[in-house]
């Protein structure tokens, strides 16, 4: 995770020191992913208890960060706390905004952001259902902010999405870029602003085929579940959506999939889908099967085993993927 | 794989040999995956050749299974090939149907089947869409064919879903979850039958978002794949999107989630969601991605590439099992 290679990143991308905005779960997340990484690291956020807040979100975080890969090791020293806004952003090299989602909220935020930040100076929002368009109402130059929203925890999954707007400048989405490889993410360019981005919408598109077959009696939550860790999440986690089916295609490829098991086959069973909704009933029969199946172990302790598994995963990729370089 | 609980399990479900109709990509993944746990394996096949297509097909699967813990010295001893369907049903516990996807074909198949059976062999059908009730229109006791449906590759993946139908008796159902337990599988039942059962319709509803996506130019195929392999693809090896959403709710768990994320949220994602087809420009796009995204690779590199990875998870995903017994 840690390696020659995200070092290089990470000097190109011009950033030794980022504030972020908002200590809560995201935000301590990247905290301390950005420090793992030699990113010191500012917090600004208006309660007084933070700093402890903080602390303790970020040491559940390093057992994992050290173990795929990163050098913990003194990098708490990089880290401070900072209420005032216009002091935490002064001089620094990036801003990670994780406020709140209320849109007057970001607006204003980052016109003020705007106005005592350097020029050169990153600025991102882990936002996820508000696009950068939105947020930057009130600034001078708009074009500046760019959505870099992380896929659950930070620290953890290698995805970020970054999704600039048209205006965008190329040499400042380089930038954005390279910082996320250098402390160790994948971010993926999304073309155009779309609601919910690509990952949350693909994710509401298999909830609401789970929803329907949950509300139809054919599974329950629980064996939904175990037929997805058992079937499809080893497979994407490997290979993603098209490449599964080029390689379902035979020596055929994509053609011979389209051709024979798209039109027809995938194209009869979207016909046979219904809609869902968060109906009393509907509702009613995930939280009471939720109760009935995870009840016995507290979120936290099933956020734990989450982790390992994420963790063993990632590892095991990363083994993979060293042996044949794809 | 193979350790004491599934040698238990297999010696309740009885079966000690089977068959196998088909000698095909599926029949033959089967048939390794039988032989690796002690299962002896008849192949029926009209094609002359058939035994040495199986037996590359079988070498192939061969060091994953080996991989995967399972002792595969001397499985290929217990191998044989018979023509004749009469004699390769007679006397044998277990019938495992691999042909052709044709009610017709299948219907005859299984009357001949049942005719030339003992009267507890048990009777599974590979089959991804014609459901158990159509094609046993012409058994005696339609009750007794199920749905054994393998996800691909069966040797490695563990999910089989097994769909009865209405009268099916319980205790064979039993002895069908034993088996597939005994030999290494992660068995899922479903109440009722439905078109596409649960894994395919969930890649249907997904693949439906991820042909949109890239259809109004948010993302190429390949970014598409490398954001699903970077985030929801690991999640859902780890956890289901049922236990996710539990999760993602926080201390509030599923209700928190209901309330919070899914009314309003994620009812609001679905309402953008539009239709498509595999049009000839959809198509097209698809197939021209494919070829410049992964023409560089021959689809056997970039199978033997997936398989390594998902040996690799489920190794990682066996390791943490079997610390916290989850």
């Amino acid at each position: 995770m840690q390696d020659q290679n995200s070092r290089e990143y990470l000097h190109a991308s011009g950033v030794q020191k980022a504030t972020i905005i908002g200590g809560g779960v995201i935000g301590a997340s990247w905290a301390a992913l950005f420090l793992a990484h030699g990113v010191a690291v500012i917090i600004n956020d208006p309660d007084p208890d933070i700093a402890d807040k903080v602390k303790v979100l970020i040491d559940g975080a390093v057992p994992a960060l050290s173990e795929l890969g990163c050098c913990t090791d003194g990098m708490m020293e990089k880290l401070s706390f900072e209420q005032d806004l216009t002091k935490a952003v002064a001089g620094v090299d990036l801003v990670q905004e994780c406020g709140p989602e209320r849109i007057d909220f970001k607006k204003d935020l980052w016109r003020r952001i705007e106005a005592a930040s350097a020029n050169n100076t990153l600025f991102l929002s882990s936002s996820s259902s508000i696009p950068a368009s939105a947020q930057s109402g009130s600034m001078q130059q708009p074009e500046r902010l760019v959505i870099g929203h992380p896929f659950n925890p930070p620290h953890l999954m290698p995805l970020v999405e970054v999704v600039p707007v048209a205006k965008s400048d190329r040499t400042m989405i380089a930038r954005v870029m390279d910082f996320y490889r250098g402390v160790g993410k994948v971010p993926l360019e999304l073309k155009k602003e779309i609601p919910g981005f690509v990952a949350n919408r693909l994710q509401a598109a298999i909830f609401r085929e789970c929803m329907y077959l949950v509300r139809e009696g054919i599974v329950s939550i629980r064996d939904l579940d175990d037929i997805v860790t058992n079937s499809l999440g080893i497979r994407w986690a490997s290979n993603g959506p098209f490449l599964s089916f080029h390689l379902g295609g035979g020596s055929g490829g994509m053609a011979h999939f389209v051709e024979h098991l798209g039109k027809g086959g995938m194209e009869q069973l979207w016909a046979t889908f219904e809609s869902v909704s968060f109906d009393f009933r509907t509702s009613r029969l995930l939280i009471d099967q939720a109760q009935q199946f995870y009840g016995d172990h507290s979120i936290v302790e099933l956020a734990e085993n989450r982790d390992r598994k994420q963790v063993a995963i990632l590892k095991a990729l990363d083994d993979v993927s060293s042996v044949d370089g794809a």
